[in-house]
């Protein structure tokens, strides 16, 4: 961490702001010109508030050199997280060579439809389920989903294929509700939601944890630092699209967060294509460009009528369609020697 | 509602879209050139799920007329809302010609300190006091607040000055500790927690809304109107800059969100500009814009020592210099003919 | 400037980058810790291309301490800039107090148009005469300006009237005919042509540079230094929204951006409502905030016929409209003690 | 087009509207609810300006239904357009599966380095040559190109070679010295240089032009719109990153575009990973992900000593790293069953 100094200050202040630091274990160099005073940070500046640090009178700016994540930083554990997800007879891994597929509708809506999509996804080859039974709608008019029913259904679901659940979760009281979900999904909309965050680093289950739609690269990694440092290392980040100003696809899939995750953390790291562009004829080349960036596994919305979805369904793809894309992503994970994990 | 239909569509499915809108109430109105037909849909469209319409197969896109809110939309109740908060012998109003100033540190650090800063600022005009007790920070290393006793010392210093208490609720478990805050406020991260604002729709409080740092004044409003259709009108809108490219300001204060809001809507607008810059020196000219622009109130951070804070000192004013900024906004409310509640 | 070095890099390497320095005539620093050494470079760094530095093998980092601008810079010229521009009996001044108002069509289309609302926006109070001769137009297909003829028409409009014309250059070929042009506009699509930049530095005429739609505030006066760096100091900045991700108003006035710049250089600083907003009503409130937030002037498009403009006309106020508008600006000016030069 | 017009408007007024498209050779369909009259306008609406009917008194609203650009649109051409450059013993082909990799320093510094870089990235694969003598800095400071000796190591280089060049025209007063460039690059600060793009139409010249960084997909067809509908329809799109507000890359390269323009126009794409990310280490996956996103070329940047680049060396591959890069694009070429030109 680099401190600049305002111009002129007198030499005590500067020493109090040196014993400041020493006293956090961290020690200071000098670096003293004509108009300015450098002092460089050495140590583990990770704690250290920067904007602390940026009040202080005699300071003028304050620059970090490293990091401020830790748990979840690629330097401190160079080797690939891997994830792994059991349910009975079948093991779905995440991270370190295995790629996943995580495909189904937007929303739970009734029996027929999750466990149909569910069967056909799993023929598509698809290693776990999602379905929404908890959403966040823009509009309190919107369908909200089908809520502890709609765990239910996806229950039933994951006992006819054996695949197992991603589910979002809105709040921290219906907690136990998620009890036999396989994977717990924080939503874009919650990832600087920090006592879900907290709570979930407290819970052991898997969690995947999406990209806000306006957070940077380092806020995602530190909203999963807060998971981590809470005690659960099981963390599968999601990036999603984020927003610009161009109004053609819903959001700009930021497709250089892939290799820039993968680079600065040892978490997988999953693309969801559907919601990134809102328009089912991208998902294959964005779930094709996902992988040739480094993506350790997709999600993919699929529905079994998108024309009577009760949300979302412009972007979900007919389970036909998923098939299809599926041929092209088996094809391009054997090409990059890849696991399709099941 | 427009409906724009794909070209060469087979004049029964048509039908049976027709028949669809009428089924909820509505009237569709056609028009068919040589190669596109237009469905015009009138009546109550706010309860249309658009993107459901938009994955119908024969749809090729869909554009909203009209504003998908009703109960916070002027068109339907064109007199501004009024937010009176009282206590022992003060009564702070906002909006309708009544101008209220926020102000106070951004965390809860000690009695001392809440309760001088609360007098300091109360001195100097301000008609509600605001205090954080939890904290959302960025890094879990970062002070997080002092939570219930953060709470009960913003109670000691509403006995001691009579100012109306403002504090952030982060997590709906923690709604009984919010029993005496006289305002709550939803932080800009929480703007889309659905599930809270229904909470809090059902609560009665008046709620200070927050606009989420990439969110659009659509998606705000929407986010009032979940409080607003549950039940609850006491809602204060609050401005406080949106994300952009630019580095210079720590968020860029989107001015014309003030008139657009006032326009759409007869909620109350205040501006936030310490969080909104992230600079002191900038509260004072960006909160005479504010006033410019229309707004109905401002949110300032005042704190004793911002040097020594423990969360965003880099942008609080000492209580000297927000006597300074009161100076100049009271001669403005006067020249624009406003009435600084108290 | 701040260097952070790479790790364990060979103590030779590194004085041949600190002799790299010295040779352009800058003193280094060390602080060497026990994994990071750090180097500050004292000096004149304005001229260090930090592109250059980055690329250097053993080199992690830079930062600028320091502003890359130096002629704008109002560190080395505290003194407000005032642009003066007269005509037969008439001086239009801007900055250091004297406020400016320049109004007009956004297309030149005919004598009578251009003179009448000339006539009635001096009459209103206009210091100024704008009007498009070369028009810079999305769409090929789109009116494109008048050109020669245009400026003929804008000199007719001059003479008639007395005030200074302000018009916008598109290309270098056509400098010759702007000989009578008061002020030249570089538009926000130009604000980084830099080989007109260049000329127009060497050109003597007043300039008016508008903020390119996704420039930074640091890259706008980057522009700006090109033309003083050429011997021309007679250059107005003007703010006119950048673009984000809300879709309500067209661009979005970056507000901050006023009392920023006045911060950080000496050139007096205008405000275009009209293209920030897009929307006619707001150009009164964002005129008001402008004035408030420090502006020395504003750029209003007013058309006698809005409806049957040939460009631009759905933002464009009726000369009654910016009458009234006018109203408000004086008053605000009265009180903000600032004079409505003429 | 739809064009919605406000309340209770008189039908006279309606008549005159309607009267006035059918003027233009549009027809225009009525559809009139209880509070809101729509007419749908069919027929070539890509010359009516849209601004100037938004701002017709009745006028509520319009929404486009068809895009404004024609000659660029695949709909009126399905077939991809294929440019093919040829020099001496060597064609290189873009589009319709021919895939072209352009490579080269940012700017040419001497002989020596633009022969030798030219050889080993032929050698390497590569398909045609860039190289900058008019260079666009952000700082008046920064080197500035060597202009037309530049544009002659450029014509040494081909000699030697036989590679096509590419090179950045920064004004048109520079075209005659373009004569002997074989692609001539407009830069993505000049996307809407009108003039510029008028003149480039006239040419016959193939275009390489790049989309703004603030620009949307539909303004960086309508700029290749005006290059095509000037008679020069041999142009190549280059995505190279959009500005947005994450800090961890250069700029955020917009992978949806690929797809999305290839959609819309029959025009070549290609992508610029170099600029995008500005950074050496990302140029590889995101070659790849603009491969499998179904790109057509590539523009890399190759010095053969980026740390003593006079520009841009930051985010230069070396020879040996292009060497490599190239070895992925080759094998995921043969697996696409694309064809690399030469």
């Amino acid at each position: 961490m680099i401190v600049i100094l305002k111009q002129n200050v007198e030499s005590e202040k500067i020493d109090k702001l040196v014993g400041r630091f020493e006293d956090m274990g961290l020690s200071c160099h000098h670096s003293t010109g004509a108009h300015t005073t450098i002092l460089g940070i050495i140590g583990d500046t990770s704690r250290v508030d920067i904007d602390a640090v940026r009040a202080i009178e005699i300071v003028e700016d304050v620059k970090r050199v490293s990091e401020p994540y830790k748990a979840v930083n690629r330097k401190f554990q160079p080797d690939d997280t891997i994830i792994s997800v059991k349910t009975d007879g079948f093991e779905s891994k995440l991270g370190g060579g295995f790629f996943g597929v995580i495909a189904g509708p937007c929303s739970v809506e009734c029996e027929e439809q999750i466990v149909s999509v569910a069967r056909r996804v799993k023929k598509s080859g698809a290693t776990m389920l999602r379905g929404g039974a908890f959403k966040p709608r823009t509009s309190p008019y919107s369908f909200q989903g089908l809520h502890a029913e709609g765990l239910e259904l996806l229950m039933t679901a994951k006992r006819e294929t054996g695949l197992p659940i991603v589910s979002e979760i809105m709040d921290l009281s219906h907690f136990d509700l998620f009890r036999d979900v396989d994977v717990i999904q924080v939503g874009a909309r919650n990832m600087q939601n920090f006592e879900m965050l907290k709570a979930l680093g407290r819970s052991g289950k898997p969690i995947l944890l999406k990209r806000g739609m306006a957070n940077t690269i380092e806020e995602f990694l530190m909203s999963a630092e807060y998971i981590m440092s809470g005690g659960n290392d099981r963390i599968i980040l999601c990036e999603r699209g984020i927003r610009t100003f161009e109004p053609m696809t819903r959001n700009t899939l930021d497709i250089s967060a892939v290799p820039v995750l993968k680079h600065q953390s040892h978490l997988p790291v999953v693309v969801d294509p559907s919601h990134a562009a809102g328009i089912p004829w991208l998902v294959e080349p964005l779930s094709k460009a996902s992988i040739s960036a480094g993506a350790d596994g997709l999600m993919i919305e699929v529905h079994n009528n998108p024309s009577a979805a009760l949300s979302d369904g412009a972007q979900s793809l007919t389970p036909a369609q998923f098939d299809g894309v599926m041929e092209k992503v088996k094809a391009q994970l054997l090409f990059e020697g890849k696991k399709l994990s099941s």
